[in-house]
């Protein structure tokens, strides 16, 4: 069923709350099988919210809206569905009722205000909120349906889940599943260059490619009568796609690089420490994102002079002296170095030039990956492109775990 | 001027990805006294795109949109733009230049459908992207203007800042004045509440209050005549928010916190040293955000186990058996061990609970940071609130960086 999300809001137009609500509602409707077609977003302004209920029915037979369901003046948006449904305001004995009783456990005193929330369209199927004042409510006119809920993200999910999903999935007229993969090491373009043989046949499942912040990811959707048909579908197309991409793919659940990586060291066993120049310790601060990992992370240490890299991992001043901070012999000797002080099973070393200006000579986005493994220590080159300081930083550290994580499921 | 933003991207409606281009864009465009009137979100569909233009333009006499500028089949935001305003696309040769150059200096190779990249339209104002492949444009006819640009946050801010901030500001109908005040340490209805008296009888300058993330800020905001008009007005403000708040403002100038701290460490050169045990490396890591601040940043340790802040550190076995790694005492052994080890002015460590489980009995949120300076150790306890894993870790840093704050610039 083709449907709009329309947020009510001034807030979100002056840019102050960035509008979750839309995206969480997205999501749960895609999941459904519902499509969202457009978000709207209006200010608290009743010709403007009007003009949009009525755009939205000429190619949509469903609006969600949030928002505007508060006690204060500026909240119209009863009103306005009323215009755009023909129906009037009612109170209703009910929502009246509910509304004293809230108010009561909360020891809160019903202000003047607060009875226009016991206010509903007569024609109205209405949705309790157990969170707030504001329920929300179902109307329908020939066929075209808006459902109103209220604002604030607690309430809204809350009443969605509670109340709205039964009705939703009652109106389901197919089932969508779909999974979303993830991949390092290719660029967006490269990704669908290699896919268009899938891409430029698709008609079901589809196949479509997200970039985002270095990495990229790969959604496959079905829509088929039943769930078992739609997931068979979308399983058949994931190992279509490994075929082709498999090496780059790390997740084929959504799952961020450095939670597969947390993971698999934990389910392994595996120990590991870092010692980071460039990055600064953001690699120790990504990987302590997961929760249990100090069961197998010993230690971390940011060398970022290189005194410290002397001083802490017994790297030799000749090295750094001949070579530089940034090189090979470095990284190497940071990983060795770290090994013999802790021991764990992976020391992971980085050195590099993060920006904005070069260092030694050496470009910006040059960064070199040690790794003591299994007795052997490596070194991987790596060139970024040089966007500014901040991403090559986030860039050398997704290097950095999946360098780790190549090496792990070997 | 009445403006629409426009979001094109089918990832939006499906809800992967959370609109904050949209969030983003009307913060700056209210700052510069535009006023946003809508947001629409479309997926990748021409019809609707084309329709949605249009219909924006009814009300609007500017569009601003974000997405579809791609080097993929369904990007085709410039094709439905030139559609719109009567235009058609043609190789740009500075844009083709551009892409040439780009490619070459990240080491890819050109795709074909990149080269769809470097076509414009062809009475487009060209907005180059130095961060990406796809330039953004401004196109007008008959005094409606469209400025379109990338999707991908990264690229649409930088050009945003870089390239239309100014076209924007050339087309202003009156001068505005602002500036954004950063606090830390009192939450934003604390902040209104204390501001009441200002806000209460606010005409120009405004006062708004924003919450992000932990902090807090003001944008204090003129509308006159003459920029100096504007300008004086907003400092006078300025002088009356110190007056109330000013304990908790750390920047007049929307200057985040790391930078601020890493500037005053560089300007008095005072050298520093970290350990890190629930932040795991992010305090490091937004230390050396820094560009320059290996001048005084020495060392940062991880000690994520207690074995590690025993070896590492120093901290006595029987400190963390009797009063718990998160503990006052640990704090403090932590940090004065650290200052044996480095005698960096400042040595400041951390421990505590990161969520989303207590630990040792205390609860999430609880937090220890130790610190050595001028020859006395000294442990401030905070509660935070407890959010989730990575806000605590976020608001844990932030608190760090706020206690280094408030000894240097004593």
């Amino acid at each position: 069923m083709r449907t709009a999300i329309l947020t009510v809001g001034t807030e979100i137009l002056f840019g102050q709350v960035v509008n979750t609500n839309a995206a969480y509602l997205s999501q749960e409707l895609n999941h459904m099988g519902y499509d969202v077609m457009y978000h709207y977003t209006v200010g608290d302004n009743p010709e403007r919210l009007l003009e949009t209920i009525e755009l939205a029915f000429r190619d949509c037979d469903l609006i969600l809206t949030t928002g505007g369901l508060g006690p204060t003046q500026d909240d119209l948006t009863k009103e306005v569905i009323c215009q755009a449904m023909d129906d009037y305001l009612v109170v209703n004995e009910t929502c009246l009722a509910d509304l004293k009783a809230y108010m009561m456990k909360m020891n809160r005193t019903i202000t003047e205000n607060n009875y226009k929330q016991a206010n509903m369209p007569s024609r109205a199927v209405v949705l309790p909120n157990d969170a707030g004042t504001a329920p929300g409510f179902l109307l329908e006119k020939d066929g075209k349906r808006i459902i109103a809920m209220p604002g604030p993200p607690r309430e809204m999910t809350r009443m969605f889940e509670k109340q709205v999903k039964p009705i939703l999935a009652a109106h389901q007229d197919s089932v969508i599943s779909y999974r979303i993969l993830r991949a390092f090491g290719l660029g967006e373009s490269r990704m669908e260059t290699e896919l268009l043989p899938l891409i430029n046949v698709q008609t079901d499942p589809t196949i479509a490619t997200y970039a985002k912040e270095g990495e990229c990811s790969l959604r496959i959707a079905s829509k088929r009568a039943t769930q078992q048909e739609a997931e068979a579908a979308v399983d058949d197309m994931i190992e279509k796609v490994d075929a082709l991409i498999g090496d780059y793919i790390y997740s084929h659940d959504n799952e961020e690089l450095v939670q597969v990586v947390g993971r698999l060291l934990l389910e392994k066993n595996i120990t590991i420490s870092c010692c980071e120049s460039c990055t600064g310790g953001l690699f120790a601060g990504a990987l302590t994102q997961v929760p249990g990992i100090s069961d197998v992370f010993n230690r971390g240490i940011v060398t970022y002079t290189n005194q410290a890299k002397v001083d802490e991992l017994g790297v030799s001043a000749d090295t750094i002296e001949n070579y530089g901070a940034v090189s090979q012999e470095t990284a190497a000797e940071m990983a060795s170095g770290l090994y013999r002080i802790t021991g764990s099973d992976i020391c992971i070393s980085i050195t590099g030039v993060a920006g904005p200006e070069p260092s030694e000579g050496k470009p910006v986005g040059l960064v070199y990956i040690g790794m003591t493994w299994q007795g052997a220590t490596t070194v991987q080159k790596v060139q970024m492109r040089n966007v500014n300081r901040e991403w090559n930083r986030h860039y050398a550290v997704l290097s950095m775990l999946h360098e780790v994580y190549r090496r792990i499921i070997m």
